[in-house]
């Protein structure tokens, strides 16, 4: 998939020209079908060139030769119809607006069951299109992050074009990224990097203690598992601007994961890795080694923390000497432990500190 | 608990005035002890005057003469010291910045075990002081909610004061309201109504319908249960100009909940009602009403939604005609909508035909 945004009427082009593949198949006496990459963990292959994990070579077929199949593609096709409609009138739904949709369409066999169902169906056509969700003008019901920092960007909206500095013409709670982070041009900036940071709590410690102001850092709130539009914007800061990217989370395996969404790319939208993914993103901790070096406060570790680094363990995504080192490290102690536990040596420990010395050995500072 | 903001010098005073109180005690060769309202559903009542529920007459002591309830006091005069110093510099933190901050205490046996510790400890001090956490420059964890609509405001940030019209100088997103909504002047505007919405989906189809351009509503992104900070904003928004407030969530229990936490104040923060709840508000939908009268797509209620729905018919604050009128009917048909469900009548039925006619209904048009 192509990370440059798609047209509207390129986007409606390549929806239609899916149903026109149902209408030659008909057409020549062939049963309909749809060919689709397997999305599975087993069937995710590094692409070396773009540096990110994408789909490999298994496909599955979805074929109306079965009443099941029959009724799948029919979605589909009632499905396309609506996207197509929606691009040619400018406007815009989320996938809950369309499972629900779905419900005002003549034939009930087209009828999602439920929002699984039709949330799956746009993922197919994202993939067999080769358009991403957005360009169909589908919104995500998830809010993107906030943003602090030395930045001017204008945005368009659908009610004219505004442009905002994310320190001086922004609250306290910063910019609000908005569905479609592609609405965004950055006019200009004096970020050196940017610092994405997993909980509100620490976002507003940074902010407060005017980190972005005296590091010219870039200040992107995660909010736990990144919304799509926060993983995009953070991708196209570090593309479009140069800009080095670092994550800055709890120290547990899910924030891992968390981190690993950011640079990876996730199993669910692999097809997206490309769009989404940014391969260059360093971890800055919380680290298992920070864990013993700066003897923070902890937790020990759950049942199912252990199943998680287990799991990680074994997941192609994490198989780099330091993700090895690190979660064997953790497994080790059987500890865990949050951002905010560098509040154990006073509130200004992490700006200080814990920060400065972390983004000078990974050579950010 | 007077509404009006408590100047750092006041919140200061008041906090030294408690840890004063145990010295006086000690020095009359008394047993320390401290005296709070009883925290439970038995004990809350109506303030008439108010419209709130707030804490009734019943108390509980937390004394010094068991190692346990002298244990408590020791952390209560920590944390007063912790917060007086903090009001002294003019700095903030989070509730669980405190929680691990403790463990920089040279005390041990004055280190909290775990955050509810914590937590629960400057909810004590707030109804004893009669001070509320946020002039403790005690920040929550939780965002405050997004605001789109024809509002201008001047906030005053740790960097200087920032004036933004909350259409004008905003993205789609529009404005993040900060932790600390008290630190934001209403200059002008143009609107009618305030319009909560609990969904993220919900909003962004009411702002790309232009809803609150076309009827000067201000729309106050709820985003699930509300955070202090948007509570305390509606309110503001009520009392200071004198605007009607309606609340719009999907109609099952846990969402009337919502309603109740905007309109009635919390159990847990009955001491707080004055200052976060707006009893005049209204709650548009989606009714159980409305899911007959509109036949909207619905799901069964489960086990504990029929669980919750009896327990809302016990709650004093359920108890108007119109919601015990509304919840029986719901048991009756067995039924929840969500508020997106409207969608199944096309996308554009919420804002054309729904809210419309359910606010001229209610008086607001």
């Amino acid at each position: 998939m192509s990370s440059d945004n798609t047209s509207d009427g390129e986007a409606r082009e390549r929806l239609i020209d899916m149903a026109a593949e149902f209408y030659d198949q008909f057409a020549e006496g062939d049963v309909p079908s749809m060919t689709l990459p397997t999305r599975s963990k087993s069937n995710i292959v590094f692409d070396d060139d773009a540096g990110v994990w994408v789909y490999g070579d298994r496909t599955s077929t979805r074929s109306a030769n079965s009443v099941n199949g029959a009724r799948k593609l029919l979605k589909a096709v009632y499905t396309i119809d609506f996207l197509a409609q929606q691009l040619d009138e400018d406007r815009s739904s989320t996938l809950r607006e369309l499972y629900y949709l779905s419900e005002s369409w003549g034939e009930e066999e087209a009828q999602f069951n439920d929002q699984s169902e039709s949330d799956k169906l746009v993922e197919d056509l994202e993939i067999v299109s080769g358009v991403k969700r957005e360009d169909f003008h589908m919104r995500p019901e998830e809010s993107g992050a906030k943003v602090m920092g030395p930045l001017r960007i204008r945005e368009q909206t659908n009610r004219g074009d505004r442009e905002i500095h994310c320190q001086d013409d922004v609250g306290q709670g910063g910019y609000q990224i908005p569905n479609n982070p592609d609405t965004i041009e950055f006019l200009e900036h004096d970020v050196d990097f940017v610092l994405c940071v997993e909980t509100g709590g620490m976002r507003d410690r940074l902010v407060e203690n005017g980190f972005d102001d005296e590091y010219n850092a870039l200040v992107v709130h995660l909010g736990g598992q990144p919304a799509r539009a926060t993983r995009r914007l953070t991708k196209r800061l570090h593309d479009e601007l140069d800009l080095p990217v670092t994550v800055f989370t709890d120290g547990d395996p899910w924030s891992y994961r968390i981190f690993g969404s950011v640079s990876y790319g996730s199993i669910k939208s692999a097809h997206l890795s490309e769009y989404l993914a940014t391969p260059e993103a360093q971890f800055i901790g919380i680290r298992p080694a920070d864990i013993v070096e700066y003897d923070l406060p902890t937790d020990p570790l759950s049942d199912s923390d252990v199943n998680a680094l287990e799991s990680e363990l074994e997941d192609p995504r994490f198989q780099s000497e330091f993700w090895t080192e690190q979660i064997e490290l953790q497994l080790d102690i059987g500890k865990k432990a949050e951002q905010q536990a560098l509040a154990s040596r006073g509130l200004d420990f992490v700006t200080d500190t814990y920060l400065p010395e972390r983004l000078t050995e990974m050579g950010i500072l």
